[in-house]
């Protein structure tokens, strides 16, 4: 019997037992693994442990493994297919850090099934869409062909980090470590975004990052601004002028050697994507904003998607309470990262970005950095024989043609993967724009989880058929 | 009896009394009294309530009275004198914020004496210096007055306030509506600093101060900045970009208007403050700083005392807690103070600084103002009658001359005395550079807290002796 013959139960299945995805998906939501704080180790555990038992509920051998942070998990399904099709499927349980928590409307570990402003059924928690709820829309996807034929149509590998929110930092050693029990065909990556509501997208391009911080320090002690005040550094002052002058007046970033290696878009690929035309109407006014903030010549897709940036993610100096203090402190300091793209080496864009602070902070203060994350940017082949069984998969479920996209955020696994394991990898998610991922009141449409959990059990179908 | 045959025996019961006066102003410096924190309300009352309480046990008639914010008091010394001087003595006994308080070397509300690196004694708290100590200094000298001689040898009004340290807002309207209770013939304010351990000094000029605090808002919520970034406006890019640029390479203030009004030194006085030669040796080094950080053509004592200044007090926005976080934040702020001199209008300059602001932020984001703080800056009539009696008392005390100065720092305050009372002020205090007052590990020298009881001791009887 062929996967796709099977396929109309299955999808049947996942249709009647959605309520139980949904109180599945509900119990993880509620476990606080956020990887940034380490008050939260113990949650991250928690994540790790419910994860590995409930993947075993559907015939995974799965185990908990150690790195040098918080633990991952490997599990393999258990049937050996004839086909011999095998993909590596990646996703991560921890979560994003909650602050401002003012702002969220409800608790973040507190899922629930709401109404967006626009109608739309929203699932609304921290970690919902990124990357608890793309996660169980994949695993739900498998709980339902091994409820109804049995066994899954090809043979899956899942790997569960739960560092992704932190830059990975220890998982390119387990990687290495467990290569001989990661072999697959190709790797599956799921916290990827759809085009709109209706249009799914298999991601082809992603920028790298590189993220630092920065830590300027002036007095051996916070001072007086009156007493000091005009003759004593201070390091916001530094720190700001110095930030200040990154970006010129055209949106450009003015660190030497930033632009070096990066590419035009091609003549087709532009004219394409002026086709798609994504305007500041679409894109910024649901976020409140009207003007793209990127390089004046570029068009917002190229700064959203093609381009590297510069971002200060925080800072932070000096009282920031209630009222008022005069005073001058000791340090300031701010994190920062830069989206790469295709053609920049994010050692050298580290490397720049120290040159130009250090260059610029005055000789008795001093400056020191923290290496947070660097991934290079990807580009994957547009022809990978895979995407063709997926991209057909998209569009029978969606009803419209799946795009190839390029996204603007960085998934360094992917990177690893080619690296380390040797694999391509196809980025299919359900993800949306507007799901505030890495914000407050973060939320996965509840048609993404349903038509998701849908989309990858034709996906894994399509596997299995498809020539190889 | 004149007070001046009187004063050997009071100075020989202050000093044997000390270890008392110490107790007293620790009981004071106990009592968490931080006005800026509204979780410390009921402690400002507290630190109110217990100071009436002790001056009505030297005599004085003392009510709490209420303000818009928090309380302030009233003491008036009981008996009117037949020499007929009076004075209004001003202090304050609400404190700085403790934060950062992993600095502190001990809680900051339990007080001490230690021994600084070099050997001196000195008290170690929480307002040891601001004002609490500066305050009790004056306490102490007039309960030894009190306890020798059974009275004061001048009329005395004691002024307490408790929100200096956070602009003095409600204090205006106080002073207004109880102006006939605070006749008097002049003004003495405490808060101020010797020239160095050995030499006391009588502040004749102070610079005002405007604070602002300034709020930019881009999008309508914290977005991802892989999804978003180089697209969507970053509120810390833009309030780095202005703040970075409100000083120029030389360390002027680049506002328009700015220095408007703003007049150089008499070459008399700056020949005279050149060969006080304040080095950066002398004021930067104790601080771990070398090179001044005002304007480049003017001398170290001028940027602290007598050109305006703008800092940056306090900055925040996006993710600042451990680790990283791709975020772009809904909104970012800062608390920037301006030091104004002589000339210097604070409307004038507070809405060149918003002026300022608002045309540098981008059409589609929001900027929002909050006025803290604004004084004008003050220069005193260096030739006013009383000087010269606590000059000469000043130097009696010490053994060297007492200099006349001006102060970096802001005392709106004394404007507030001449515009509503109509009363000049004599300025002098026994602080020092080193003290850390703001700032953590905040000390009064023993000697200072001693031999200043010692001093007003002295300047009560010089006033009372005095010619009028």
């Amino acid at each position: 019997m062929t996967a796709a013959s099977q396929l109309a139960s299955v999808l049947d299945h996942i249709d009647k037992d959605f309520d139980n995805s949904l109180e599945r998906l509900f119990t993880l939501l509620r476990i606080k693994s956020i990887s940034a704080d380490s008050a939260f180790d113990a949650d991250c555990k928690k994540a790790a442990d419910h994860l590995a038992a409930d993947i075993a509920t559907i015939g995974f051998e799965a185990n908990v493994l150690p790195t040098e942070g918080h633990p991952a998990i490997i599990g393999k399904s258990d049937v050996a297919k004839s086909n011999g099709a095998h993909v590596l499927f990646y996703g991560h349980y921890d979560v994003q850090p909650v602050d401002p928590l003012n702002l969220w409307n409800r608790p973040p570990f507190d899922p629930v099934v709401t109404k967006h402003a626009d109608g739309r059924d929203i699932i609304v928690a921290r970690g919902a869409e990124d990357d608890k709820g793309q996660l169980m829309t994949f695993v739900e996807a498998c709980r339902a062909w091994k409820s109804v034929t049995g066994s899954l149509p090809i043979d899956v590998t899942i790997l569960i980090e739960g560092e992704e929110e932190i830059g990975s930092k220890h998982f390119g050693p387990f990687l290495e470590k467990h290569k001989n029990d990661l072999k697959a065909d190709f790797a599956l990556v799921c916290d990827t975004s759809m085009w709109d509501q209706n249009t799914p997208a298999i991601t082809t391009a992603l920028r790298g990052l590189v993220y630092e911080e920065v830590i300027v320090k002036a007095a051996n002690r916070d001072l007086h601004s009156g007493i000091f005040g005009g003759g004593a550094q201070n390091p916001i002052r530094v720190l700001t002028r110095i930030l200040g002058g990154i970006h010129d007046d055209n949106g450009r970033v003015t660190i030497p050697g930033f632009y070096d290696g990066v590419k035009d878009l091609p003549a087709d690929i532009r004219a394409q994507w002026e086709k798609l035309n994504l305007t500041p109407d679409a894109f910024l006014k649901p976020i409140g904003l009207s003007i793209p903030a990127g390089e004046t010549d570029r068009l917002l897709i190229e700064q959203v998607s093609s381009r590297p940036t510069a971002d200060i993610n925080g800072i932070v100096g000096g009282y920031t309470g209630e009222g008022s203090k005069t005073v001058i402190p000791a340090q300031a300091s701010a994190k920062i990262s830069f989206r790469l793209v295709e053609g920049q080496d994010p050692a050298k864009i580290r490397k720049a970005f120290r040159d130009y602070v250090t260059a610029r902070v005055p000789a008795d203060c001093k400056v020191e950095f923290l290496d947070h994350a660097g991934a290079p940017a990807i580009a994957l082949d547009w022809g990978m024989k895979p995407l063709a069984a997926a991209k057909r998969a998209l569009t029978d479920e969606w009803g419209r043609d799946a795009l190839l996209i390029g996204s603007g955020a960085s998934i360094p696994i992917v990177a690893d993967f080619k690296r380390t394991l040797g694999l391509d990898t196809v980025l299919i998610g359900f993800g949306l724009d507007d799901d505030n991922i890495h914000s407050p009141n973060e939320k996965y449409d509840l048609k993404s989880f349903h038509k998701g959990i849908r989309s990858w059990a034709r996906i894994l179908a399509a596997f299995a058929d498809a020539p190889r």
